[in-house]
């Protein structure tokens, strides 16, 4: 059984392999690290990248809070309110805005949770090109297929319709980007030990270079104009919207005091809101909206 | 006693007035109108100006919705959920972007609410400059108490106190401007008339321009540089993020099902999310900021 200390350790070094990976692939910017503590228990590793050859803004943030349970996460996993219970949330969190409007904006998470003998994993990944590319927009599913079928046969359909309900953006009736996956709570039981549950958020969090970076390659190198970088910042600000309205994460993060800057490096650099634009009938930006209007079956 | 066609009236030509007062003023843009209906009955007026002389974004919006009284309202007025009851909703909402790093951004709304016998008003004025002029805030609140004086001696001090309140950013504990006036459930009561209370909102609805047209000329012409507008952008970060994440308003519409462009025309159009922005101790930047972090008394 994968002590949660292990758990912990794999989140911190894949925190420095995937930076390393970003740094690489961007050749320019370096990540900043600061370090913050929680006054009741643990504390962070936030990594901010901005103003790179490829990324404008991007965070891959590490944390592990500990410390006696606040009432609401026992609320929340079923502990009696009048128990007193250690807890421990550890997990990466990570969202890259590149400055190219063709190489997609992504976001992952993965995180482990316990208190007493309550514990369960969450996360996903998911992608949101302010351009979609089909064939990429299924080279990404399919990816996300095969880290998931290694582990379950259920698992990819499950998480990918997760995703797609999740990363919704209900007052626009369009999704996110495209989805990927999202699982929340994966905890033991007859068909899955601990060991199989860590083993496939350990594959999740390891597949993100091999699963993003072939995007940036693919289109870093793409002219634009001037309309697909305006296109960029109004997707941009729905992305904001998203984050500010609907985002669990986020959400949880502002209620509990978190650190604000740490939360919120998930924001664009730069975003636009147009009164009521509508694009042109013919154009890539309407045929990328339409998309985003119904819900995809990118694996096939 | 004001029947609510006389309220709605007022509401609607309140609109005309500001929308041709901000016209002149900026001497290039017009407003664009959309009529929207609302299915279960009324509407509204959306007018919208962009890319202006001086004003980038703006909207001021009337509307007025009724038919059978949704549940959550009569949650909200102490109705009886199985009352079968009409409600009518109406009012006037602004939000004014201007392009100039110096001259504010400003926001208005008042609004009536009425259901059988119920009946209140709201609303409230605030002004959120980019850069705070210590003088100029003093114009702005001493010009609003004015307003409010003639009414009633504790509107102005309960009500600045009620803005400073309201539009405050928890999580990053900064107001979201210099405040203003803000007030809810405007009833009457053995002090106030129904007549009473139309007309200090009149009063409020008729002192926009006078407050804010001055803080427009004051400050257009002067020059800026590529700083002053970057920390523009910043500021206009925090302004969408008090909106998407604590603006009742925003909220109310979003849940029930309003039309998305029409409530979020208050957005910005172009704004900035950097890491840990920190200004330069002895910068204009850094004075508004402590400005920002602490809850002023502007009107002495």
């Amino acid at each position: 059984m994968p002590d949660k200390k292990v758990i912990e350790d794999f989140f911190r070094s894949l925190q420095d392999k995937i930076c390393a990976g970003l740094e690489k692939a961007d050749g320019k910017a370096t990540f900043k690290e600061d370090l913050w503590e929680r006054p009741e228990g643990g504390g962070g590793r936030t990594r901010v990248i901005q103003d790179g050859a490829i990324f404008e803004k991007g965070g891959v943030n590490f944390s592990s809070v500990h410390g006696p349970c606040p009432e609401f996460l026992k609320q929340e996993a079923g502990i009696p309110v009048n128990e007193n219970i250690p807890f421990l949330a550890t997990g990466l969190s990570l969202v890259i805005h590149p400055n190219h409007p063709f190489v997609p904006i992504i976001h992952m998470n993965v995180r482990y949770f316990e208190a007493g003998n309550i514990w369960w994993f969450g996360g996903g990944i998911d992608l949101t090109p302010h351009y979609i590319d089909v064939g990429e927009a299924k080279f990404f599913h399919q990816h996300l297929k095969k880290v998931c079928d290694t582990h379950s046969a259920n698992y990819y359909p499950d998480f990918k319709k997760w995703a797609d309900e999740y990363f919704f953006i209900k007052h626009r009736n369009e999704t996110r980007g495209i989805g990927g996956i999202f699982f929340d709570r994966l905890s033991g039981n007859d068909m899955f030990t601990k060991e199989q549950r860590f083993a496939f958020v350990k594959a999740v969090g390891e597949s993100f270079l091999t699963a993003y970076l072939p995007l940036v390659e693919n289109n870093r190198a793409k002219s634009f104009t001037e309309d697909n970088k305006q296109w960029q910042l109004l997707r941009r600000g729905r992305y904001a919207e998203f984050n500010l309205v609907y985002d669990r994460g986020t959400k949880f993060g502002l209620v509990t005091n978190g650190r604000a800057e740490s939360i919120l490096m998930s924001l664009p650099p730069l975003a636009k809101w147009e009164y009521n634009h509508i694009p042109l009938p013919n154009s890539l930006e309407n045929s990328t909206l339409r998309l985003l209007n119904t819900i995809n079956t990118w694996e096939v």
